[in-house]
């Protein structure tokens, strides 16, 4: 292990020489923080502060009711999923911005099993996937009488098969940041017709994706991470187009229908992704979600990328020099991983709460891990070299044993 | 009937005169719009636009992630829930805010088929209910084998029998205005042990209500009308206290879990009401309506109830007198209604629009209805004086024949 690291002064000339570095000042970031949670709740754009004093103020307070036509709130649903497919590489009309994930997930697997009803009887999943995942999985696979089969992710492979009824991936893991080789993984289930549901939430935002180029046709995600949606922002749903004829969600709302304004007693769901809505969507927390949307748009994917990749690399050195009893349990090579940095350590509780108290917020997941969210658009290297500081005398001087670190008070 | 109505004058006497006057000024209005939609999104606190600056731009913006805990976002379901509870009679923990009434209703709807596993082969619910209360009961009754029994609302208690195995009722008609009697139907329901979910999207806020006292067990309601918490606010759920221990949400989300940020791959539910939160709030959302829960909190719901009598007896004498073709189709005994008014003509619709353009809000309900709200919070005598006044113009002048009024633009 190299003790020679990178110093302040490069981590300056390199934030100088960024061609994303503008894209910092587009977001309100607290004085006096170094925020690497933006994988958990992303930082708020200065546009969406604007944004919402307009929806709350002009669009409800003035326009009330009329705002449902004239702000097309009706359409936010749909308008805001067509930027998402960008995002992608879906093509408009395949993707709608609807309730949370969790519900989401339910409504696609529910519409896969009911339109696919072969022989299996298994639904598969990694073990150790994000808690609603598998709670969501689990649910299904009981009320539908099949069993639930969470295997670690290196025998996924091996496992689909003519039992699979359903696969459910998350394509990056929010603990470790491993990623799934998406194209791969596809193709596997495509050979055995299985359809396979992935969940981008840590995915999208963060690293390439091509829905499209690697044939995956279902999809949720999450809006409030790298999105930059605001808490607990809307997710999203997407369905290949011509995999959507056959599918109908179980929640069958009014949103969901062909007219919903025609009041009809029977239900004839929307052509379109829209039958995937179910009630009326929150309007306020939709159009934060917008404004974030609209800032990833706006920015060059691929900038954003090689950035999340050098940030990453430039940590990844840094730590390994200052900071080696923190072990780094994220795969190093690019393809292979998110866009956060997770590190073991058996007291990475108090560790966390110290660095917290020393101005860096990343998180805590349990029972070991120290996370670290890296986000091209409003971090720079400067910021992870002072992190990695502050981290570094957290353990020299030992202060993450003080029984106010070590107390299991309530964080998220 | 009579052609004598009260004066402008009377109706300003009577505003002069109004204990609840001076809650019309805690309210954004637009100038020159008479707003009689509040029934269908209520209208903006000035409190609230406050509020959501303030969850926007300092908890959003300067406190991240923190916020979670350092301004209780995770206990805001269970928190705005029990000041819900509060309106509608019943006990703390026994509410919960989330999702929208529509996914809310299909997660009761399936917790009570799972706990009430009788003999009973029929969902039974009215209908003309409102659409996604039979689109969702619909859905539920094809998933599970069951047919659906719609009848009008006279012959609901006479088809409560051993064939039934839940009942889904909205307790004031959307349209009509008609209102359950919550009390009687209950009994009968119980009489033969069947669950009945009451959606009590027209009732809270607008008519007193009594969870405890009626007995009734199920309910879900909605944010966004009478309680005036913004464009698509989330909707609750009710479950009395001793029946939630049977009850498990099928969309097992980590939100609900006991422990969400133990982060374990088996699902315990929490042991109270938020077992029915599925997953992360849409907590920008969620704000603004307990803005808007907070002022029914604090307004006297006696005098409320009071008010929206004599307002509506005040609008049914003018529209006899000045609006006789309009019929009313909303039962004029107050203990039989909510709190709009509705009245019907062959061309209520190019008469709501041009209404709307001689700046009286109300809105069209296929086929045939004008519906007016009355949300005494922020309505006078004068309001409804005018608006009718209005409309009797349109009436007499016949402007609502212009082929401007008669195109069916979509609206809400």
């Amino acid at each position: 292990m190299s003790t020679e690291y990178p110093s302040l002064s490069e981590a300056q000339a390199r934030d100088a020489a960024d061609p994303l570095r503008a894209w910092r000042d587009r977001f309100t970031l607290p004085q006096g923080v170094i925020y690497l949670d933006g994988n958990s709740l992303g930082a708020l754009p200065k546009s969406t502060a604007v944004l919402m004093r307009d929806a709350t103020e002009r669009q409800w307070g003035e326009g009330l009711i009329r705002s449902w036509n004239d702000a097309d709130w009706i359409g936010a649903p749909r308008r805001i999923g067509d930027k998402i497919a960008q995002l992608i590489r879906a093509a408009p009309g395949e993707v709608v911005v609807c309730d949370s994930v969790t519900v989401n997930l339910y409504k696609l697997m529910l519409a896969l099993l009911a339109s696919h009803p072969g022989q299996g009887r298994t639904i598969l999943t990694e073990s150790g996937n994000f808690p609603t995942d598998l709670h969501v999985a689990a649910g299904v696979a009981r009320q539908h009488g099949l069993s639930l089969d969470a295997v670690p992710r290196e025998q996924i492979a091996d496992r689909i098969g003519p039992d699979t009824a359903l696969i459910v991936l998350t394509h990056v893991h929010y603990k470790t940041g491993e990623r799934f080789d998406m194209a791969g993984v596809q193709a596997l289930a495509d050979a055995h017709n299985v359809p396979l549901i992935w969940d981008l939430s840590h995915s999208v935002g963060a690293v390439p994706l091509d829905m499209g180029g690697d044939a995956a046709r279902f999809a949720v995600g999450c809006g409030y991470k790298y999105l930059n949606g605001g808490p607990g922002a809307p997710g999203f749903v997407y369905v290949a187009g011509e995999a959507l004829e056959f599918l109908g969600s179980p929640i069958q709302g009014w949103m969901g229908h062909a007219e919903p304004f025609a009041m009809t007693d029977g239900y004839t769901p929307a052509p379109g992704i829209e039958r995937f809505l179910a009630g009326t969507p929150p309007m306020l927390s939709l159009l934060a979600l917008e404004g974030g949307v609209d800032l990833m748009v706006e920015a060059d994917d691929a900038a954003l990328w090689h950035k999340s990749q050098v940030l990453f690399d430039f940590l990844a050195q840094l730590m390994a020099a200052r900071c080696p009893d923190l072990a780094p349990i994220t795969p190093p090579r690019a393809d292979l991983r998110g866009s956060h940095a997770s590190f073991a350590h058996p007291h990475a509780w108090p560790i966390n709460r110290a660095l917290i108290e020393a101005g860096v917020i990343g998180d805590f997941r349990t029972p070991d891990v120290l996370r670290l969210g890296l986000t091209p658009l409003y971090l720079g290297f400067a910021d992870i070299w002072h992190a990695v500081d502050r981290l570094a005398a957290i353990m020299d001087d030992g202060r993450w044993q003080r029984s106010e670190y070590m107390a299991k008070t309530k964080v998220t």
